[in-house]
């Protein structure tokens, strides 16, 4: 009979969503209504997930930041900021709350519910977001740490050598100096847009090429990196 | 003689300017040679502070978001995120470093020195970032905290109520309510770009103060707030 009443106690934690997920995530919360909480999306009103999803987001970017710091000793600050962005992107979160079943978990509204909200790459990867704030509130920065590392060790592992994390300009400079060809030349040809709406079109000669490309962005920089960019794409189009 | 002796040592330890700005930080470091590094600007070459910036700046964040989840347990997550950027963005940085006379310890190339380096925002904003990587490096996530909270207690205490950390959107909304004028309504009149390079331009009317503003931004979200901000500033102008 006691086996019995532990049996039974199993079967009704497996029905209970949040049980399941705080399973499969491999952490017990001492506060639960903090992982209700990380799961209500705002559709279902005032006390939803966006604060959590502020603070996940603050300790996501820290904890990645410094397991990249650690695992790339020479990379650029540059090549670390985009291996961190692609790292914590919308899409990348959703793939790994999709792993986790976080849609079997998430609490919709009404309309989110019927629209399939429950897959939505936004919704999945800021209830994702959440759970990680709800996780450091829980249990302290030390524990959701360790939670994240385990959580990226394998992505991190699996990153591409520090090469291809290189911006484009720099590896479309190295691409052309293994061929010992001159080096493009880039030109700011237009401005648009005053203050923080400023957008700059860049054009890229590479003359050993015969090719010339123009890009856009919001600073020189970037849109030289865009412009460069798309200059590697073409040459490896050409090389296939 | 002893004591000429120690007089002697603190005199040098003075005229020593990484050592004095470890006393005005107050924090003295395990590994010297990590503010050293902190304090380099990259036109002195390879070895300087970039990589401990990325990882300063992610901390910082982080330490702030979660002060103002704390300060703030009501407060909407686009508050608190418009809020921490008010805090950690350069200009803010920059005035600490000058408080804390970063200038007279910045180790910068020749070209950067002559030309005022060590009194440019950016430059100021990046070293201080970097200090706080390298004291994270240096004693640990939990004295970085605390110093970074003792940093900026008194910058977050002193910030204003709830209600003028709110969106302009919202802010624009509670003030023509306040008056029982009715409420502005926003129409996108333009779209440009395409993809991440986006520019919409959105137009928001307000009949009963025959009002009519555009602004842009790259998304119609932005554009939105934009013109809201702009409509409030114009609003106060014909109060005053």
């Amino acid at each position: 009979m006691v086996l019995a009443g532990i049996e039974l106690a199993q079967l009704i934690d497996s029905m209970n969503p949040l049980k399941a997920l705080s399973g499969r995530i491999n952490y017990s919360f001492q506060q639960p209504e903090l992982l209700k909480q990380a799961l209500t999306h705002r559709s279902l009103g005032y006390n939803n997930n966006e604060r959590l999803e502020f603070l996940g987001d603050s300790v996501l970017g820290f904890v990645v930041s410094a397991m990249l710091y650690e695992k790339f000793p020479s990379a650029a600050e540059g090549d670390l900021s985009r291996t961190r962005a692609r790292l914590v992107r919308g899409e990348s979160l959703a793939e790994i709350a999709r792993e986790l079943e976080f849609g079997a978990a998430l609490l919709l509204g009404a309309g989110e519910m019927k629209s399939g909200g429950y897959r939505r790459d936004s919704i999945l990867a800021d209830a994702l977001e959440a759970v990680i704030g709800a996780i450091y509130l829980d249990g302290g920065f030390e524990v959701c740490e360790k939670w994240l590392q385990q959580l990226f060790s394998k992505k991190v592992d699996e990153l591409p050598p520090l090469d291809e994390l290189k911006d484009p300009k720099t590896r479309l400079q190295e691409w052309l100096q293994g061929r010992k060809l001159a080096l493009p030349s880039y030109e700011v040809t237009k401005v648009a847009g005053k203050g923080h709406l400023q957008q700059f079109t860049v054009r890229c000669q590479i003359e050993s090429l015969e090719l010339e490309l123009s890009a856009q962005g919001t600073s020189r920089r970037k849109a030289e990196q865009s412009v460069a960019d798309s200059a590697l794409q073409k040459i490896m189009e050409l090389n296939r």
